[in-house]
C-alpha cells in the first residue's frame, strides 16, 4: 500500500507544497512543532534513510539544504534544526524545523494546530525565498 | 578561540573516537541520550550546517551514513535517528542516536552518565562494524 507521503506526492492527499523536482518533495508538516515545520522526502518509498542509495541520499540532502536556506530566510529563527526519526511513517522524511531553543525539537510535545489559510501563507513565504 | 570539537580533533580534549578521515570525525557524545549516541563533525569549524559548501556538506552526510550503518549494526535499536540542533556549540555536529521510541530523541531530558570503560567498549563495538 502506498505510504501517506506517496499519496501526497500523487495528489491523493492535499498538502501545502514548498518545492518539488523529479525525485524529491518538500511540504509543510500537517502536525507541526513550529510554524514553518517542513518535511522533505524522496519520492521513492524507502523506509530508512540510511538504506538509500548514495546518489539518491546525496540528492535528498542537497534538496533539504536548499529548502532549509529558504526556510531560514522566511521564518524568523536562530537556526533551522534537522531531525530524522522515522518511527511512524515508513517513508524517509527529514524534518526541518525553525528553532530558537532545544524544546522546539521535542517531538513528544503537543503539535500545533495551524489554520489552513495560515499554512498557505507560510508556504508562500518560504517559496518566495527559493 | 577553538571550539570544544576542534580541541577534540586536535587531541587537546579526550574523546572516544569512532572514525576519522582528513575532513571528518565521529566520536561518542560525552552527554549521551542513549548508549551509542555519536557526534559526527567536519574538522573545519563551520557553525551552521547549511552554511557549509556543498562538497564538504555532501562528504559529511556520506561520512555520517557510513557511521550510522555501523552504529545500527553494533547497538540494538529500531533505527538510528538523526538530529542537528546547533544551539550550544558553534561547530556543526550531527547527532546519531540509536532509537526505539520518540522520547529517545528528546534533548530536554536528562543525559545519561556512562562510565569511561563502558564508553570505550561501545566505541569498540561500533568500530568493529565499520
Amino acid at each position: 500500500m502506498a505510504s501517506i507521503f506517496t499519496k501526497i506526492v500523487n495528489g491523493e492527499i492535499p498538502a501545502h507544497k514548498i518545492a518539488e523536482d523529479d525525485n524529491y518533495l518538500a511540504f509543510l508538516d500537517a502536525f507541526p512543532l513550529a510554524e514553518g515545520h517542513v518535511l522533505v522526502i524522496p519520492k521513492q518509498e524507502v523506509d530508512y534513510i540510511f538504506d538509500m542509495e548514495d546518489e539518491l541520499y546525496i540528492g535528498l540532502q542537497l534538496f533539504a539544504k536548499k529548502v532549509a536556506k529558504a526556510l531560514g530566510s522566511a521564518i524568523p529563527c536562530t537556526k533551522v534544526g534537522v531531525s530524522v526519526v522515522g518511527l511512524e511513517v515508513p517513508h524517509t522524511h527529514i524534518h526541518l524545523i525553525p528553532i530558537n531553543g532545544v524544546e522546539d525539537m521535542n517531538f513528544a510535545k503537543p503539535k500545533l494546530k495551524i489554520e489552513a489559510s495560515r499554512m498557505e501563507e507560510i508556504a508562500k513565504q518560504i517559496q518566495a525565498k527559493l
